[in-house]
C-alpha cells in the first residue's frame, strides 16, 4: 500500500496502516483467537482477496506473524505478535465507543470482561497521576523530537482546549 | 456511505463510521481546535471533495455540529459534540501506539500532556479495579444483550486468551 499521509503525526501513521474498514476487523479476530485463513474469512465476512491483502499487510507491519504448523493442507497460521498485542488499548477504546455510542447502555453487542474477577472491563480513559479523569480541556498537544518543522509550526498555531 | 459491516459488533460499527484513512484525521483536527473548512484542509492535506464528504459524514453521525457564526464569507464552523469528545480514548490510544511503534522512544512526533501539571499523559491501558495492568490473556469477550444470534454463536466458539 502507498502511504496516504506524509505528515509526521502518530495518528496519520496509525491510519497509514489501519485506516480502512477491514484491517482492524482482522485484528479483532486475532484478539479473539482466530489463526487460520478460513476462520478469519468466516468471522469477518471479508472477500478472499481483501482478507489476503489485509493479512499480508499485518504480517508485513509486524502485527501478525506466520507460524509453520506443518499440517496437511494448512501451511501456517497467523499469530499476534507483541506489537499486535500492543493494539489492545485501541481495540478496547473502539469497542467501548461502539457499545456506548451505537448500541447504548444495557444494549451492548460484545464486551470485554476481566478473566479473573468476571467484572466488566473498566472504561478506558485518560487520567492524571491522582486518577482524576481528564477531558479534552485538560490536555494539550506538543510536538516531540520526531516532528517535522511543518508539524512543529502547525502545532504552535493550535487552539487545543480553547486557550 | 453504505455500511460495510452488518455484524452486531461495536468494532464493526466503529469501522462503519471511521474505517478509512481520512475520517479520524479530520477528528484529530477538531480535537486540536480546527473549526473552519480551510483549516481542516490545510492541516490534513485532504482534497476538497474528500474533506467535504468526511465533514458531512461526521455531522451526520453527530461527531461534529455546524454552528452558524454569521460572518461574511463563512457560513458556519464545525465544532466537536459531546459524542465527538467521547472519541478521546481512541485518539489517545492511536497516538500512543503510533509514537511507540512507528517513531519509537524519545523520537515521538506529537504527544499529549496534562495541561495542569505539564506531564506527559499516562499510557492508556486496561487495568483491573486494583490498578493492575491487564494483558490479552487477562481479558475475555462476551456477547451482550445487543448481540445477534450469529454473533453470540461465534463468540461461544472463541478461543480468546488461549483457554
Amino acid at each position: 500500500m502507498t502511504k496516504k499521509h506524509q505528515q509526521t503525526c502518530p495518528i496519520a501513521e496509525f491510519l497509514n496502516v489501519f485506516g480502512d474498514a477491514w484491517t482492524l476487523l482482522v485484528v479483532r479476530e486475532a484478539f479473539y483467537g482466530a489463526t487460520r485463513f478460513g476462520e478469519f474469512r468466516t468471522n469477518t465476512g471479508a472477500a478472499k482477496n481483501i482478507l489476503s491483502d489485509r493479512l499480508n499487510l499485518l504480517v508485513q507491519q509486524g502485527v501478525l506473524e506466520t507460524v509453520d504448523i506443518g499440517e496437511h493442507g494448512t501451511r501456517y497460521e497467523y499469530q499476534l505478535t507483541e506489537r499486535g498485542e500492543s493494539l489492545m488499548p485501541v481495540i478496547v477504546a473502539m469497542t467501548q465507543w461502539g457499545n456506548e455510542q451505537v448500541y447504548g447502555k444495557d444494549r451492548e453487542a460484545v464486551s470485554f470482561f476481566e478473566k479473573r474477577s468476571g467484572k466488566k472491563l473498566l472504561k478506558l480513559r485518560p487520567t492524571d497521576r491522582d486518577g482524576n479523569v481528564l477531558g479534552l480541556k485538560d490536555i494539550v498537544v506538543r510536538a516531540g523530537p520526531g516532528a517535522s518543522s511543518a508539524a512543529r509550526q502547525r502545532i504552535a498555531q493550535m487552539n487545543m482546549g480553547g486557550d
